[in-house]
């Protein structure tokens, strides 16, 4: 993972990472397939019988580990559709990149206080996403095993935290700094 | 397909019929595969060198399908995002369910007059989502090698319009009509 972000991430002002190539606009399939596998030895608990994510660029990640944990994917969908229905547990998410509030929600029916879940994404940096889809699995009672990450930004204070309230969380890059276009992983 | 459609697929009103229990908010990992096999099965070309979709729903379905081709997937994103940079090509697609317009984008980098792209979505009704991806590729100059539907809505026109326009369409599921909550195949 390390050394795709070298290889083909592109660099964006002072702390965005672009890695549009390979993980989020265009996917390689073949390093998902890796990443999947490399979330099942990181997370080998046989409990998981869930993997919860957020659309967009979470589903296609978590569609390919899901496949190495035998496990379905929810994944929680952004802003409100006429076809959720109004039975959905929900959170408010501030993306720091696009500066707005989004609402997420899964609907109740799939996350319930019987699942032990782990949650995955391409992204951590101050862990707005991933605290919406921990509080969405409070609110359903379930148990939160684990947090995937593809990226983590060590500069920002999302995976401390999160490390701080006892979560597992197991992040496959963590990038420490980026000065002038350098990237350093921690 | 259709089996899942009668077993857990729920109808609202007189066209929508929701199957966000196994396709587009939980997913069916398994189910994906057999999608993904039965998509190779049905576009053997050895020529497809991409698959495109479009966020959110289509991106877990496009990448187990992009498993059993060895090909990336690239989505065209919803909106503009700050990330995604200038170089696009754009579309616009009307959503029936939603009433509402949405600008669509690739950049220029994933799709070139190289590609062979097979085009992958979860649903098909009226068509103006892949016919927004069409027109993607054509303004690249890509080829258009099939379209993979999962369930095709036959009592609206974007399948016969497409087929009429001489694409090769394959729906794994036709819904003919609902009627009274009652789901015939096409």
């Amino acid at each position: 993972m390390e050394d795709r972000i070298l290889e083909q991430g592109a660099i964006i002002g002072y702390d965005i990472v672009k890695v549009d190539m390979f993980l989020n606009h265009r996917i390689d399939v073949d390093l998902l397939c890796e990443i999947g596998k490399e979330f099942r030895r990181l997370f080998p608990s046989k409990e998981i019988n869930k993997i919860l994510t957020i659309e967009a660029s979470g589903i296609g990640i978590a569609c390919i580990a899901a496949q190495y944990f035998g496990v379905p994917v929810v994944f929680a969908k952004k802003g409100i559709h006429r076809n959720v229905g109004n039975d959905i547990y929900t959170g408010e998410v501030f993306s720091f990149t696009k500066n707005q509030t989004t609402q997420i929600g899964v609907s109740k029916k799939y996350i319930t206080a019987e699942d032990r879940v782990l949650i995955i994404d391409d992204f951590l940096a101050n862990g707005a996403a991933v605290k919406g889809l921990i509080g969405i699995c409070e609110q359903a009672g379930a148990a939160v095993e684990g947090i995937g990450i593809c990226i983590e930004k060590g500069f920002q204070p999302g995976g401390k935290e999160l490390r701080e309230m006892g979560y597992h969380l197991e992040s496959l890059a963590i990038i420490k700094s980026i000065d002038d276009g350098i990237i350093t992983f921690g």
